[in-house]
């Protein structure tokens, strides 16, 4: 998968159900089942620009409302979030079971809950607007 | 506030940038700033049925959104589990200091983990589609 088949997929999976039935089918046949443009314009009985042109304003459409509803970069943001409280919770089983001190444990769970508290946060960002 | 004026919030939240400038003005005006209908009306200079056809009008982009990506319901899921992990980690936190047992602390934090493996995956529900 190249970096745009990526995003475009991001996107789709964020946005795609604002796009119309027509645009929704083009775009996961081309970027979900990986058929070329010809492939496409020869199933639908079309031409292959009338498909690329579908496929454009389809993008176009996705990146709009990507650029006011921001979605994308908060998801990853909060992925990266969860992946860090993931990888504190397993660093203290690991003290836990080799007997580390009480304090220093709990001082690692404390650090946490304020990342938990964080990633609550970012779920609420887009409250401050009312 | 009424249930009907924090739902439009956290649709507002979500999905006000794709309302048009007007729509967003009035919305803010009506919902976040508590302004009446009449008072909107005489501050712009048009009638009281213009405000309130714009906003029922409003109301329903939002709603319309919202049955399309469903960002209320998966940020209240999302928020209920952070909170239950949350907890969790309070509990973990008092185990530790009255010098709980190893076992049932690793078995507590266990639980734990798998709970931040949900939410990281109601994070990506949407990503099957494609």
């Amino acid at each position: 998968m190249t970096l745009k088949t990526v995003r475009m997929a991001l996107l789709f999976d964020f946005y795609g159900q604002l796009l119309t039935p027509r645009q929704q089918e083009f775009f996961a046949l081309y970027y979900g089942d990986d058929l070329s443009l010809g492939e496409i314009a020869e199933h639908y009985g079309v031409s292959r620009q009338a498909v690329y042109d579908i496929l454009r304003r389809s993008e176009s459409a996705l990146e709009a409302y990507d650029g006011k509803l921001r979605l994308v970069e908060r998801e990853l943001a909060q992925h990266r979030l969860l992946a860090e409280i993931e990888s504190d919770l397993q660093k203290v089983i690991e003290m836990v079971q080799a007997g580390a001190d009480a304090p220093a444990i709990v001082d690692l769970l404390s650090q946490t809950r304020r990342k938990l508290a964080t990633a609550s946060k970012v779920d609420e960002g887009r409250r401050d607007d009312v």
